[in-house]
């Protein structure tokens, strides 16, 4: 991530946190649920993930609450309830209150009788899908979660947009080493990479996108009226049919187990918007189940080491582990302050006077 | 597949798993053991998945067993066990009937409990990972599996094989339609698939493998002395760091959580064998812990007929969902008998008259 001093300005975590408790209080989004959001778009944020932070709070969130096309106090109920499960409906609330509650419960459940999983459906977007995963490890847990999301991605030998997204997160506690978290789209690149490169005007590469016939093509403008590729891309060589099975896998676990939206059910990316549209997936379960934790925490210090300081490719310095970037990013941010694009900065003002709320995030 | 007469002789899934049976108890595997290696071997060839079945037998099995490479009646011991979880040391035993008992006590606990996770170390490869992930089924449970295996595959900008093919099983239920069954290696191709282009003289894809000094080739030969390549490829832009990622992933819940071998302490593909190399992970929930199950299996109907009839891209009849074309051919080789390659045939007859057992596999 370039963060040059004339594209970027410097706000911190809790201004940053501050500013949009106070925005989503002026759309009658209760005190306690601004807290989580505020909380979840800026780990986005502070790990370097800025496409899913605070440059979507307008546009994916305020501006669907003005409209009214996401409920600001939904009706959230617990479906169904057992030791192990749990079944939560969102009311087309915003997603990341209620991902983040069921997260909690899922680990309590999980602390308590060894494993757990949890779905929420009728939701909404829930920013990283990392976030919820990463709730387990300070109780020594692994976490998981996934969501479903609008579609804009074809399943191998297709050329409608069946599938979205579609993140699925693993979060696992390390020792001296930052834990694993790998959170990753099913899509070989997020559509805002197409955006990115027609406004460059540059070619995509190969396993990306269709056209709208479903053919692949390396023309940004074309692909953004196709539809993305799965991970490893058109061909079953490649291993498309992969990524293809990863993104129905997590439509299924959101989607359909919990009732909720799925398939051709969910909306297509930029069409008019549903009530409640996506559903999230949860799971975690207690590393003491298999062996001590101290013990697996040294073992995953070893093991990560071992990965990072294995031999490298020509023109390579580093190995990364999963979630390894995002750590020092944290470190750094929350040092340094977290960088916010020039353009994003100007919107969020923008926003301020319009709500006429003080625009006051930045770092001083 | 192709099963070309000239190319393929027909057996049955009661010849090909009654010859297994007697072969392994000629080097001294119980019987109940060698029936559990039968039926997982076969479901592999009946699945259509011909590289995992009784091609292996000799090579993998029945050779290291002579070699006493793998015991043949090996201590297994249960380390840790809890109601949602379970830690068995294979005694380096073959890895079928140890995978499959435990992934039965996974199951059992969460029928009982609602959800449970298992692991087994110091043990040997377990074939498919698709057949015990698909255990569940028939209890209305989500299921799930994976191991780690010898090392062929080089990690994002790495060219030190740390990681092998770590496959991914999941299998959901669904009501007339076959079940979900998604089994895929993390790497985007297997390393036969090198093998067969190296025989063909034929050049390899991108994205597929690296030489000793990591750079990409599509030389089979040189690829050969090389690494494998992470699904998704050799570049972040491509997502080959999901693909390493879920193969990190894969190592972590099998050997770290295993506390059984991880990262270099797995033998490199070709390298002297040692005691007991790889692990592997089970887990199992309850559909009903959401919603009830026939629901549940007319939704998952409805999911995946959406996903085969939606729009297919130019010169393609069908798209596919995972586990089908497997289920497929289970029908049509059940039917019509099961295709073994001439070459595997004629080994087999081989290894029959050295151990001196009948060798009656034909289809009569």
């Amino acid at each position: 991530m370039s963060t040059a001093a004339a594209e970027y300005r410097l706000s911190t975590p809790e201004r940053l946190a501050n500013f949009i408790r106070v925005v989503l209080g002026k759309v009658d989004i209760d005190p306690a649920d601004a807290a989580i959001v505020a909380d979840v778009l800026v780990a986005s944020d502070v790990r370097g993930i800025e496409s899913h932070g605070v440059a979507r709070l307008e546009s994916y969130y305020v501006n669907r609450l003005r409209n009214r096309e996401i409920e600001a106090r939904p009706k959230v109920a617990t479906v169904r309830e057992t030791d192990t499960s749990i079944l939560v409906d969102a009311g087309n609330g915003l997603g990341h209150p209620v991902a983040k509650r069921t997260m909690e419960k899922v680990i309590a459940k999980a602390r308590e009788h060894g494993a757990a999983f949890g779905t929420v459906r009728n939701s909404n977007h829930y920013g990283i899908a990392g976030y919820y995963a990463m709730l387990g490890l300070e109780h020594d847990l692994v976490g998981m979660s996934s969501t479903n999301t609008v579609r804009l991605a074809a399943p191998t030998f297709g050329r409608e947009s069946m599938l979205g997204t579609n993140p699925f997160a693993y979060a696992i506690p390390a020792g001296e080493e930052p834990p694993f978290v790998l959170d990753f789209a099913t899509t070989t690149v997020p559509r805002g990479k197409l955006e990115v490169y027609a406004r460059k005007n540059e070619s995509l590469a190969p396993g990306w996108a269709i056209d709208a016939q479903g053919i692949e093509t390396l023309d940004p403008q074309i692909a953004l009226n196709g539809a993305l590729l799965p991970l490893g891309g058109a061909a079953v060589d490649d291993g498309g049919h992969k990524g293809y099975g990863l993104g129905l896998l997590a439509d299924i676990l959101c989607g359909v187990l919990s009732a909720g939206k799925f398939g051709a059910a969910l909306p297509l990316a930029g069409a008019a918007p549903v009530a409640g549209p996506v559903s999230h997936w949860f799971a975690a379960f207690r590393i003491d189940g298999f062996r001590d934790v101290a013990e697996f925490k040294r073992d995953m210090d070893v093991e990560l080491r071992g990965f990072k300081n294995s031999a490298k490719a020509p023109g390579h310095e580093r190995i990364y582990v999963a979630g390894e970037i995002e750590h020092e990013n944290t470190l750094r941010h929350r040092a340094e302050g977290v960088p916010v694009h020039v353009s994003i900065w100007a919107g969020l003002e923008k926003l301020a006077a319009e709500l006429g709320v003080p625009f006051d995030i930045a770092r001083v």
